[in-house]
């Protein structure tokens, strides 16, 4: 497995595009975003649990649910939330669109929206949109289409990666975007992966289900799960490697490929968090169980006065013992061990010896991790937040006008 | 029942002080605080939640169930939490400190002490703070008392009230700190409460409890719940009126005082909630519970997203659907309804016809109210909270240098 150029068009037989349709004010950015294969795809999906969920959401778990697609389109801009049955209407008129310039049906066509929650689409502006995409799509055009999904977010997201699959290449991309209102189980984020392996639905939803929950699922900015979330990956056999089977080592290796990628864009989500100018790793140890560690995990990320202090490149490890305290989870404040990176500053619920110029000395590095242990439990779990920083207010208090 | 001057020592047979020990760095400041009743008390109290418990709290808490206590010692500008077996002695010292003064006990004393968390207390400092405190207890001491125990406040909290209970008059007193590290089920607050009415240990508790939970544990500023929280109210029955029987008009009475006082109390935390430009009610109605409806009240209260919108005076109702809609409460999107006092946003899970103008010259006021209702229950819910501005990140990245 190794890094390789590109994004969801780097996999055989995907061409994407991005352009603009007018849906944001600034027309040097991109709002449409067209994502093809060549062929019939398998597809799965992951979805936010808001029961809020837009339009295209509900639209796109049901072509998800029949396991077949030919690819997906995406505007920023709008999300088409809380919009009602003429949101509806819209998701279903945007796919047959889609549909006019292939041999598919609308029901082939996944459609996401994000942006400003609680407003119509302007349906003429998306129809030449579309238009526009498709009259575009290309093999080099994987990064114009994650421009255009780009919201707050400050930098592109897209990668790809290689491996060998029983002697033949296979190749996965990705294109993610999300910057706020990111939270366990899907956030205001939308992450597209694109394979050309062979494997059939069940085992993709399988492995996708697995990649994001120790991914996009264990990371917040500040902990708002949106009603547009979605991880989407196609796969369309073009690699010509032979079937994924279940158990066998391609099926490892495949998981493996897919884990690290989805990783990998969850931490450049995180990285980019509107605001933020630290990656923050909480490591929880000691729990009886791994769902309590990432209980306690997500208790310190989603903090704010922990993100605050973080931002402060402060080592006021008490607020991190605090919101471990309060997660939740009992544990006996005797066995609670708080580290930062390789310094203990907390041993059995009282504080070590350390020197406090070491421990901001950390805290001052753009990464880090904070260790904690609340016993001696076989359970683990790992959350990867942000600091709460001037920028988070300003972005989010300016962001519809 | 009536408002009248003064906090702690309003009521009879209270007397209060607060001083200087040189605990916080700004000698300009206060950091110890005593109250004291000239007779033994009825003593009730409600606790933080969190596992952490500070030692001062474990002390406190014992109290509170054997419920007698002539007073209660509190100090600012160090918790004495994550302070291990050391910390747990040093409270018990400081309990002796003060039984020094009077014919009481140790285990008559309450501890309080907020601050910084996981620094040991220097207790000679506390000590001659203590001496201190006893040599100016006065009838007029209340309002030093409750700025001894402020800490990022930026106003001195209290209030008094009184009733007349079967033709006597019956006076309460309280004082209150916290503006930061607040969250339901208590917070990095305390409040302590004085009364000098006649009412024994299992009424004061149940209507202490009631009290709190339409009060304290209805707010929120950051949802991070410290090791330190806790409420206390004093009878001494020093009034001389009859001792109150449980479903007599009295009781009423008194629970309604009471519940009046710590919902003001409640009220006055957060409109001086760290960096606070805004008071917002979040006021939700039609779940199938009570406590349903508080659940969708407090995502409200507590989202990032939603609290910045206030900071920007942004009517971004979409924000407000959102977070209802991953409370984790189930309802259906379609008997959503979103109003902002008296303008409808949204309406059956969509928008609503309304002039922008109008929903954002609400928000442009100091104090609104959102109306949130999910479908036809009976069941109905408040959350107090602030909005969430650049200086409250300044506040909590600042607080330790």
């Amino acid at each position: 497995m190794k890094p390789i150029e590109g994004g969801v068009t780097a996999p055989e037989g995907f061409v994407a595009s991005g352009v603009y349709a007018g849906l944001k004010r600034n027309p040097e950015k991109l709002d449409c975003a067209l994502v093809m294969s060549e062929c019939e795809c398998v597809v799965a999906g992951t979805f936010t649990k808001n029961v809020m969920k837009a339009p295209p959401i509900l639209w796109t778990m049901e072509v998800c649910q029949r396991g077949k697609a030919w690819g997906v389109f995406i505007n920023s801009g709008n999300a088409n939330a809380a919009t009602g049955k003429q949101g509806i209407a819209n998701v279903k008129e945007m796919a047959a669109f889609v549909a006019s310039c292939g041999p598919f049906l609308p029901s082939d066509v996944c459609i996401c929206s994000t942006g400003v929650i609680g407003v119509l689409l302007p349906m003429d502006k998306i129809e030449n949109g579309i238009d526009d995409c498709i009259d575009t799509l290309s093999k080099t055009g994987g990064t114009q289409a994650a421009r255009a999904i780009m919201t707050t977010d400050t930098v592109v997201k897209e990668r790809a990666l290689e491996l060998e699959l029983g002697g033949k290449p296979v190749k996965l991309g990705a294109m993610a975007k999300g910057s706020g209102m990111i939270s366990p189980n899907m956030a205001t984020m939308i992450c597209v992966v694109t394979t050309d392996a062979t494997i059939e639905h069940d085992l993709l939803t399988t492995l996708l289900q697995s990649a994001v929950n120790q991914s996009f699922n264990q990371i917040g900015i500040d902990n708002d799960m949106s009603t547009s979330d979605v991880v989407l990956v196609f796969a369309n056999g073009e690699s010509g490697a032979a079937e994924i089977q279940a158990g066998s080592p391609e099926y490892a290796q495949f998981a493996e490929a897919l884990m690290a990628l989805c990783q990998d864009m969850a931490k450049d989500l995180v990285k980019d968090g509107e605001g933020a100018t630290k990656f923050v790793e909480i490591s929880i140890t000691g729990t009886q169980n791994d769902e309590d560690a990432k209980t306690i995990a997500r208790a310190i990320g989603n903090s704010m006065l922990c993100k605050t202090a973080f931002f402060g490149q402060d080592p006021n490890w008490g607020r991190f013992a605090c919101a471990a305290g309060y997660s939740g989870v009992i544990f006996s404040p005797e066995d609670l061990t708080v580290a930062l990176e390789d310094i203990v500053l907390c041993r059995n619920g009282q504080v070590a010896q350390y020197r406090e110029e070491d421990a901001a000395a950390i805290m001052k590095r753009p990464e880090f991790t904070i260790h904690v242990s609340v016993g001696a439990g076989a359970g683990r779990g790992i959350f990867w937040t942000s600091d709460l920083s001037h920028d988070y207010v300003s972005i989010n208090a300016d962001y519809r006008s």
